[in-house]
């Protein structure tokens, strides 16, 4: 599909961003803010965005964008083709990548992913070519609070790596594009380190949290609670032992301590869970215990939570 | 402690109820309201009773006791000793028996527990002597609206046996005395039968969906909520042949298709869940996987659920 190495983006690269909820919207807006020429193909936010523009409350100052400053679609074939496209989608609508994805793409369009858990970069190399394809890690609490008005509470930073190739040159320019636009962002030497050392926090806290609807501080208020967060993330560094990725054992005390601090902290998933909204239990939980399946390992752990995320999903159809 | 088996109970026998929630107001207040001596022991509805009086709504009939008809107490030491206790605490008080039951046995009193789940009449064996203990099921739809006030939604049956021995004339007595008050009551040939038969039930839709937070026909809800509930109700009926007890095979699919029935069914555990009270975690879900344990059987399924019951429950001390 493209003929050689992509090693840098243009100097006013034209960005698309797929699946702009909080996330999107945030980084998307700090983009634009910035001069940058960004392209946001909408849903459920169109119709507020064209009419009042984005609103963002911000840690790291309130901003707001006019309608006609957005470049705002709710249509993926009335946007122009894209040097960068940025998928902040759901990955529970990753099913939908050929279909919005497709039509943003020339010859050397870099796609990178900022999405939760596993398996993002392997479906779009899979689908647009490895060679493309960049993946990032955000660590933000943000939120809508209704369409086209976010809040941003902590935290920002982005680390981004690549994924079949390091390509440092066009990783270090992207770094510097979402810096100068008022975003912490490093590189990251390995992209699948980052995804593991991210998902020992996320299993126990967004999974446990979202099965059993407990907050962080609820499911570490009991030795038993210490312990079952403590398992869940001892399977999940031997899982990534399994998959060529060596953790530090201290990871494990050193993301309970750092929970600890967050007080009372609800996981997008819980979150998820009590709108009635669908949960990203495949990339989460799934993803890594199907690693630890293929592998032999019996992750049994993270299996229950699975089967019992399944089953709060799937009650919400009544 | 007791020189022979008791087989009989006097003619107008003293009745103790111990643990008066809506079980013990409802069962005792039937047999107040049918001529019986009936002896309270309360604690939080001891006030409102007192003034106002014990009133019930119920689908066998409403009735009322006015509060000169009620002998109640709050101080077990000022009742008298009784030829009958009837044990209704919830099971999470089970480490009161002594300081609760002692004061009110002469030596031939019999003690007959309706509580929840296994291990009670092991337990107030152990304490009082086997041969005076019988066992009873109660299938009850029961809530306390209010200190006083109860409502009776459905069903009211209960099942009684023997532990140590059948005893088979007392407990036709007492089930007659409970028939003449208006309650059905049948004699079970095999308590231990009884008692695990319960538990198909209640270890899936009291166990998980206190986990989970999540109502009968939420379980019921998708394929993936129907096999885990058959899974869990599979591993009690093997634990129960391995405890001696031979379920028939046809239960498990009996009580799926019984539960569909029942419409959205919040069980006791998952409502006290909800209210924030201790739950019967350890009647309900850890007797039987002692059991499993002790037989060397891997009860993954229970060991799973007991262990998220605890971190729910000591989350609940925030």
């Amino acid at each position: 599909m493209i003929a050689m190495s992509i090693e840098s983006l243009p100097d006013r690269p034209r960005i698309a961003v797929v699946g702009p909820g909080a996330i999107g919207s945030y980084y998307g807006g700090r983009l634009v803010q910035h001069g940058h020429d960004v392209h946001f193909l909408m849903r459920s936010d169109y119709e507020a965005i064209r009419g009042a523009g984005l609103r963002v409350e911000s840690v790291a100052g309130d901003f707001r964008l006019q309608a006609e400053e957005i470049q705002a679609y709710n249509d993926v074939a009335a946007m122009p083709k894209a040097d960068l496209v940025l998928v902040t989608l759901k990955t529970t609508a990753n099913h939908r990548f050929k279909e919005l994805i497709t039509p943003l793409l020339h010859e050397s369009t870099i796609i990178l992913t900022l999405q939760n858990g596993l398996g993002n970069e392997e479906l779009l190399a899979e689908l647009f070519g490895g060679d493309r394809v960049l993946g990032g890690l955000a660590f933000v609490c943000i939120n809508r609070l209704s369409p086209g008005h976010i809040r941003h509470s902590d935290h920002g930073l982005i680390k981004i790596g690549g994924y079949q190739r390091q390509s440092t040159v066009l990783l270090e320019q992207i770094a510097g594009m979402f810096q100068e636009s008022g975003v912490a962002c490093q590189v990251l030497e390995n992209l699948a380190v980052g995804r593991w050392e991210k998902l020992v926090w996320n299993v126990p806290f967004n999974g446990l949290g979202a099965a059993l609807d407990l907050a962080t501080d609820e499911l570490l208020a009991s030795d038993a609670g210490i312990q079952l967060v403590r398992e869940l993330m001892r399977e999940v560094v031997d899982v990534a032992q399994l998959a060529g990725v060596r953790l530090g054992e201290e990871l494990i005390e050193k993301n309970i301590q750092k929970t600890r601090t967050m007080g009372s902290y609800r996981s997008s998933m819980q979150i998820d869970r009590r709108l009635g909204r669908p949960m990203e239990i495949d990339s989460i939980i799934g993803a890594p215990l199907r690693v630890a399946q293929k592998m032999g390992m019996d992750a049994d752990k993270m299996a229950c939570i699975y089967r019992y995320l399944v089953v709060v999903q799937e009650s919400q159809t009544i």
